[in-house]
């Protein structure tokens, strides 16, 4: 059984990591909607492996490195301060690698190591604290950055998404509900893990909002009619130079909508300051057997061969709007998010 | 037990429609490559019915039609040839209303009925003359289409194509096997049915091309990486002036092709005369619940609502060449198809 909400009132996936006594409880995503079942890590280890094996994602292993990262501290507790905080450094960097592309693990690390090296000799609480904070803050940016996100949007109108924006996608699908906005939207599955169908099409109806769900090859057509008023999705990474890096497909959906007149609005915290264009971020490829499969169930024959490029990258000409904690900015102007006067920028 | 092969030394799918005394039998490509199933369909209702079943589609529905019309014929028989004629144009009429955007099986009733009307009182006889010569027709115009089409393929390299393109695609092959061209595939899964996954890779394994299977969303990844040489597609239709019906998806390959400077090429036999544009053909829509499913297993949850066009329309600024039984056209040129002069027609 996994630990209380730690937020009710959210829908199920954006509080499906949780902290407990003995150990992280995370929701299985592989088998979510059509089971609520918990995976319970009791050591930095199984959080990683967990993450590797996608019992959760998007949003979801940066919420499970942070409590790792207590995990870690309890494990160390007792050893000496320079011991323990070693020993955490190790277990970030285990948990940093799980995932190669998607950046949030290193920065759910950070927030507990920046907390423990201030810290004094209680190296758990110090963690714990870290991890807390880095919690609300993901939770905080996420508002801000639905609330500049859904003022982009129109009055009425239908929204398509691709994958799972997770905490991204429920910020701004609050906001917009808070303003009034009557959006509709139009979710592509997103094959192999059918992300699209399973968590963004439920929590959509889990919140309300009326929901339509396709194919990943049906969105041009609905743009080239008319039926799609804005492309919005989160990602993974944007880099100083205005490119998205987000789940495969994103590119394909960007390009149509460049091409259909269909606004694309990126919805990332803040750019990367570590990564100035495109080619600096590395692409997971992910097993080619994920694609021969769905739901369990093989799909081809053992003679075909399957590629599974896990991320693509978007180029800033078919970008709109880069929607950030800070404000939306269009992809060329994106570096001034890091500007010194950080409230004026735009 | 299906009759024996009529055209040994094919692919399993280019020959997967066949007559016998007893019906006609048809092969389930709902379930290939898992299972070799056949489905025995004993009258022209029950052909009717396996192909708005989806039991067998691209190519197969004319074959099926072709051969439904011979059952037609000897459910006819011995009522006097007038009443005969007029019993098959009720099974054409039921025939062809199968599939509102596939174009073949209204092909498939003419071969039949033409026979049928140049002929004796020898309805079944003239029905079957009249099936046969449709059939070995479409094979040589698939033949003269994929030579065509392989002469605007490089001497190596990869190709891309999207859902199951049938003889179109079987044609192309052979002939650019047989001009020595050293070809790799990359096939779309197409969903919901899968057909890229188990027809499409299936087919080319069995003709020994190497092939790589990825979801519908990754091409315009790979187009991005200068990976992909060339998109090529069967069409459902080409209209006068150069729009591609095709299997839904189709046109956001297109778009990314053109976007990324890869060219499409797509094949028919010739376009439309009664189609002069894109707006003149019906977009079948069929049972959004298809999307919810996939491989028989729900993908989302009860409360998710799917859409599921089944074709769209791609736009001649996004064609490079439309293929035909007689050469290659640009686009805007395909109507010259149809010119007096047809064989100097370009």
């Amino acid at each position: 059984m996994p630990p209380p909400a730690a937020h009710p009132g959210l829908p199920t996936l954006a509080d499906s990591v949780r902290l407990a006594e003995d150990g992280v409880h995370i929701l299985d995503r592989r088998v979510f909607p059509f089971e609520h079942r918990w995976v319970h890590a009791r050591t930095v280890e199984e959080v990683a492996a967990a993450v590797e094996d996608m019992v959760t994602q998007s949003s979801g292993p940066y919420f499970a490195v942070l409590w790792g990262m207590v995990l870690a501290a309890r494990e160390a507790a007792g050893q000496g301060p320079d011991t323990a905080r070693e020993r955490l450094r190790v277990a970030g960097d285990r948990l940093i690698a799980t995932r190669p592309t998607n950046d949030q693990p290193r920065k759910a690390v950070e927030w507990v190591m920046a907390s423990v090296d201030a810290s004094g000799d209680d190296v758990v609480a110090a963690a714990l604290a870290g991890a807390q904070a880095g919690d609300a803050e993901y939770r905080r940016r996420s508002r801000e950055m639905g609330r500049a996100g859904a003022a982009l949007l129109p009055e009425r109108g239908r929204i398509l998404t691709h994958c799972w924006g997770d905490l991204y996608l429920v910020g701004l699908v609050e906001a917009a509900l808070e303003a009034g906005k009557q959006l509709s939207f139009v979710c592509t599955e997103t094959r192999p893990y059918l992300q699209g169908a399973r968590l963004t099409a439920e929590t959509l109806a889990e919140m309300g909002v009326d929901t339509t769900l396709v194919t990943d090859a049906m969105p041009a057509s609905l743009m080239r009619a008319g039926e799609i008023d804005a492309l919005v999705t989160a990602s993974d990474r944007v880099t100083m130079d205005g490119h998205v890096i987000n789940k495969v497909g994103t590119l394909q959906l960007a390009v149509a909508a460049h091409t259909f007149g269909v606004p694309f609005h990126a919805l990332c915290h803040a750019p990367d300051p570590r990564s100035a264009t495109g080619a600096d971020v590395p692409i997971e490829f992910r097993d080619g057997d994920e694609v021969l499969h769905t739901l369990g169930r093989r799909s081809a024959s053992e003679r075909v061969r399957g590629l599974y490029p896990a991320f693509d990258i978007t180029d800033p000409r078919f970008v709109t709007t880069v929607v950030t904690d800070r404000g939306a900015f269009g992809p060329e102007r994106v570096h001034e998010y890091w500007d010194e006067e950080r409230g004026t920028a735009r």
